[in-house]
């Protein structure tokens, strides 16, 4: 089966629908997913960016709000604004949702830390939250808290982020299908179409 | 009929495609277009930016022209890379734009120029390409140019770029409906159906 590679970042707005509506909208064409979680802010850095060009630049921002409200209202997806902060950040999600690689449950987690950033004004750097959604999932928050933060994953994490830069990745959601990369949650059936070439 | 406002800036990669569709898109919608050319540069410059972003930002602009290359192929449009130059400087193809409006040419002139642009490397701001265009078009070159450098038609220009920041956009293309703003060229399909709605 053709995959496509997710690459994602849990602080990004438009990532929330594109997570949402990935496995659906793939499965249905025949094609498999790889979750990749991936850090923004070292790339941003790179930039000269301190914050998400949404902050930065206020017509951006202004702008990606209602156009995420529009998206979620036609995807019949929760949406409660203002989140409680943007962006948040998405390290310990990132680690964990690296932890359970192979797991065949980081879609899941990746979903309900979307749901509870953009749905639900909760904290997705703390541990309790985190911990939440584990044991929501069946997951033991304490094993799965240790492994992500072993050196390894750590490392891998680290890893995964430099290899969205060597891919070209400049923000999320984006998807890769070999060296062909695809920006924006709007161009999800674009990658579906090019896997099934 | 209702009207989708289309704002482009005959610099804008993106807004090739989407010149060459939107009357073809529309139509077939029942839904009518009013081109409105305006300049991005003064914005971009509002944010610190003397370039494209596609030009600062090495990565965005790679993944930029390789999208456009999937786009134009899937929509049989020329593209000849690079270009003369990006982005060229479209301020007096704009105002040709605006003085054609309500002669019911403004669009095959802007599509003209766009094909100039990213199909033929010509330079867009050469008074000869521009005449040749307006000739190719039945138009008389020397009176199209006196009616576009008029102080009337230039502070015209100078008021559209002030209505679109006003309406808060931010680049190109962007499609308006009322109070309603779409960023995008594969964002069209989204403002038709909200016009129509």
């Amino acid at each position: 089966m053709t995959t496509i590679d997710f690459w994602y970042e849990f602080g990004s707005s438009y990532s929330y629908p594109a997570a949402l509506r990935i496995e659906r909208q793939t499965k249905s064409e025949g094609v498999a997913v790889r979750w990749r979680p991936f850090l923004l802010g070292p790339i941003f850095s790179s930039y000269g960016w301190n914050d998400s060009p949404f902050n930065i630049y206020p017509a951006k921002g202004r702008y990606m709000w209602r156009d995420l409200e529009r998206i979620c209202a036609r995807e019949s997806l929760p949406l409660k604004l203002p989140p409680l902060r943007f962006p948040q950040n998405g390290l310990k999600a990132a680690r964990i949702a690296l932890a359970l690689d192979n797991s065949g449950r980081v879609g899941d987690f990746t979903c309900h830390v979307y749901t509870a950033n953009f749905a639900e004004q909760k904290d997705i750097s703390d541990d309790g939250t985190l911990a939440g959604i584990l044991r929501t999932l069946d997951l033991d928050p304490a094993a799965v808290l240790a492994a992500a933060n072993t050196p390894e994953n750590k490392a891998k994490l680290k890893a995964q982020t430099d290899e969205a830069v060597a891919r070209g990745i400049f923000g999320a959601p984006s998807f890769t299908i070999g060296d062909e990369l695809f920006w924006g949650g709007d161009r999800l059936g674009d990658a579906i179409a090019w896997a099934k070439r």
